[in-house]
């Protein structure tokens, strides 16, 4: 890891993206949600998609600047389609949009189709957290999955992303893929040159099960049945429901990926300061119950870590990202004339 | 198994709940819904539920008929107070009314605490796909799981429930716990004097994980954290969001469980032509793709074998159900003076 300034690195990015045919306001979110998802610990959606995303410019995939088009709206429920805007800009409009609705109606809902990579989602429900509303974001994905006893790619890892707010506690944040494991982590470990990988990780092209990297094909759905299930109704909630993207339609050479994002008011459903209470004393309760015998760090709710890494980058003002990250982000302000971003500190871990 | 008529398995539980005080309406309901769930191959969610049922009315736990208190409700937005009447009844109604409520603003919300044991969450998110809408059904649980590292049972396993209407295509259900397998699966196994458990579905006093059937205490979340976060997000939206019950209070000697139920109006989100033809395209497509080479049943999509086991029992107007279930549901007749179920064929399976 390197540790590089945050204010850099977003000022580089935001830069960047201008170049790229990007407005500034647009290039600062873009930015700002890079570089908070690598202050999350979270490097394969943070300034690693800089590079994609001017590439995917370049290459006419993506529309420099959001362009969406109202397709419906009743008040409660919106459909926009993206027409292949930024899948990060669409995200954080339509959950600014989702969050404005539930502050009418308790309930707010806004499906995006034609967009394109949208990163971390838990960045949307999170929006969404911070405004004290609950976030729940889902996304198709393009065709990197197997059916449970199947062997072809035909789904998409089909991300669920939920944020609620908590008062003293941390906020409990869950964003999972349907896979037993992230693709990104057997593609990493190949580049190693890791030859065995983890029972249960891997299938070969047969669908059969495999510990060998040299016949990795697919990530199994996580627990089989469940995580294909699972996989099969946010393919239907976040795009059969409305016409979004799904398998290999939501490729990016294709329609694109689609979201569908929701947050809930809770003062539509019950009395805020008791919600809060209740939320924290919930999260004391499990975090206090005895942890298992081998269990060194105790009981960790989801997205706990991430707060933690993110809390402590915030304060020192410097986040730490992988160094063939930074070089991809470095190579492309050299070529575009930009000033580099420089590594404050090489860390061995 | 035992083969039991449809009819009348139905006409003895409305009368075994008739003298147990409920009114006929709400007894026919039950009726339909428990063995709708054998019916479906649930055997822990169908007629073995008639006693547990008669026996909380008996210990004053459940009212015999249904007792609502709305607390909130901004058209969209419902919340209810259950009063302890039953589970099953207040997922029905409630269901209803988030059907209601979605046919008017493209969504409806209605979220209920102080239930109690609501069966199989399949049921409600039906109703909704069966009047061609989306259904979303979750629901708190008592501490039956450990954390994700944790050893003491905490937490409830907090299924969900999803349906979405296909046209020629059998309509996709999902509904699953979030432990790696049912307890009552290792129950019935213990019943069996089976000593080995799988690996991976047990974990003892300490939470480590065994095989040994006498060391077994909890099942694990499914997918580890993944499964874990998710049992955590349902806590807070079928529960914490509204004042529900979780974890111990979801108890029926405490608060009971409490359920989020929700349904999406197609029509508010896109074209329903559209969507029916997008929907069985899907499903074709995902159930066309090459099954794995040891998977001689091809790809099934999820309550693909349910529907198919219902299917087949409507048709032939017979059910089957597990002959200790049927003895409870006939002890129960016998004490109350009813007529017998009798059994048509005894199978081995």
């Amino acid at each position: 890891m390197v540790k590089i300034s945050i204010k850099e690195a977003k000022e580089r990015i935001v830069e960047i993206f201008m170049k790229a045919g990007m407005n500034e306001d647009e290039a600062a979110i873009m930015a700002q949600m890079l570089v908070e998802a690598d202050q999350r610990g979270v490097n394969s959606h943070g300034i690693l998609c800089t590079a994609r995303y001017v590439r995917l410019i370049r290459e006419g995939k993506m529309r420099p600047n959001m362009e969406k088009k109202v397709l419906r709206d009743n008040g409660v429920v919106a459909v926009w389609d993206g027409n292949r805007s930024s899948g990060q800009l669409l995200g954080y409009r339509g959950m600014e949009e989702a969050i404005a609705k539930a502050k009418k109606n308790g309930v707010g809902i806004v499906c995006i189709k034609g967009t394109n990579h949208f990163g971390a989602l838990a960045y949307y429900s999170q929006m969404a957290q911070k405004e004290g509303l609950i976030g729940i974001t889902l996304g198709t994905g393009d065709s990197t999955m197997a059916p449970f006893g199947g062997c072809e790619k035909v789904i998409g890892n089909n991300p669920i992303a939920v944020a609620a707010p908590a008062d003293k506690q941390v906020s409990p944040v869950l964003d999972m893929a349907m896979t037993v494991v992230a693709n990104g982590k057997l593609t990493n470990m190949r580049r190693q040159g890791i030859e065995e990988i983890p029972e249960g990780w891997g299938l070969d092209r047969d669908g059969l099960p495999t510990t060998k990297m040299s016949e990795y094909y697919t990530v199994p759905p996580l627990a089989g049945y469940k995580g294909w299930g699972m996989a099969v109704m946010v393919d239907i909630l976040a795009g059969i429901l409305f016409g979004g993207g799904t398998g290999d339609r939501a490729k990016d050479v294709s329609e694109g990926p689609s979201l569908f994002i929701m947050a809930l008011d809770i003062d539509a459903f019950n009395d805020k300061a008791k919600y809060l209470e209740d939320i924290d004393s919930r999260i004391s309760e499990l975090k206090s119950s005895k942890p298992a015998k081998n269990n060194t760090h105790g009981i960790l709710m989801p997205g706990e870590i991430e707060a933690g890494r993110f809390e402590a980058s915030e304060q020192s003002g410097y986040v730490d990202v992988l160094p063939e990250n930074l070089k991809m982000v470095n190579d492309l302000a050299a070529e575009m004339g930009i000033r580099q971003i420089e590594v404050k500190e090489t860390k061995d871990n």
